[in-house]
């Protein structure tokens, strides 16, 4: 199944210049979704995964459908205040100022093996976030899985110590 | 199994005198995940759900689990700005000043029938205006599916001519 042509693109969104990839035309075909989700099962299914997270808002969709089919835990990333229980957070920096994310103590358990599960990658600076502050809360980050890879913006480079399986590629804006 | 048992309660949060009612506990239990998905889907299998819709973020995980069990599509429904293409928007009222929800425009076909998913019915609110939203845009609304709900709040009254499913009732704060 061609996956790519389920994405919409939209042109100038946030801003000028941006090729927005749509994933809400990929959310309405659900043979799509089925095969989207059976092609990241097969890939995990076998690698001993204890523990999904998935970064809000978009990430908590594909995360947390992996970790149904996968019948594993699945933990939200969260921008600051939003997650009721003890937190530790990472902040990291955007192309002007900086952002953070939070996620709850309790989440993790030491040594568990972690995927991090979001629907697109762009430069990656979220993704380093969430690696580092999964590791300083004890637990293995296993690796990455995407719907999409913006892979002009390398974001392999930030996440080179990782393992990434990506579902869709695109290689210029 | 006894689903309420799964939900942490966080006394003072997010302000002084409400208890949050954390779901994170039964993301962590896949056990309880899915029998929760198996409730829902028990209740809407016959149903003729034509799309499913749920509100940011955390009706992101329950929506699309259900769509992705029923084998519909999901729509998601936004804070203003977030979706890329043409949007519908309708705002409503808050305790103190007000929101606003968007949706695409080609989310809703004339006469689908539509079930609206969130984790957490209080005031009903939002709902109220994502029942709205989607009528403006030609859907039937068939009904509310919560995994919480907070009935003495009393949500009932502002979704009376609507259907509600939910799993776990609160009397009380």
């Amino acid at each position: 199944m061609d996956l790519k042509s389920e994405i919409r693109n939209i042109k100038d969104f946030p801003k000028p210049g941006i090729v927005f990839r749509d994933i809400t035309t990929l959310l309405k075909n659900p043979d799509a979704m089925k095969y989207t989700i059976s092609q990241f099962k097969e890939y995990y299914k076998d690698k001993k995964v204890d523990l999904i997270v998935g970064p809000e808002s978009r990430g908590f969709i594909f995360g947390s459908l992996l970790a149904h089919e996968l019948h594993v835990p699945f933990a939200p990333l969260r921008k600051p205040g939003k997650l009721p229980a003890e937190t530790e957070k990472e902040e990291y920096e955007l192309e002007y100022g900086t952002d953070a994310i939070e996620i709850h103590k309790d989440a993790i358990n030491q040594g568990d093996n972690i995927l991090i599960v979001d629907d697109l990658i762009a430069t990656g600076g979220t993704c380093e976030a969430a690696a580092k502050l999964i590791e300083r809360l004890g637990g293995n980050v296993l690796g990455f899985a995407f719907l999409i890879e913006l892979s002009f913006l390398n974001p392999r480079e930030k996440l080179k110590n990782y393992d990434i399986f990506s579902l869709i590629e695109y290689k210029e804006e």
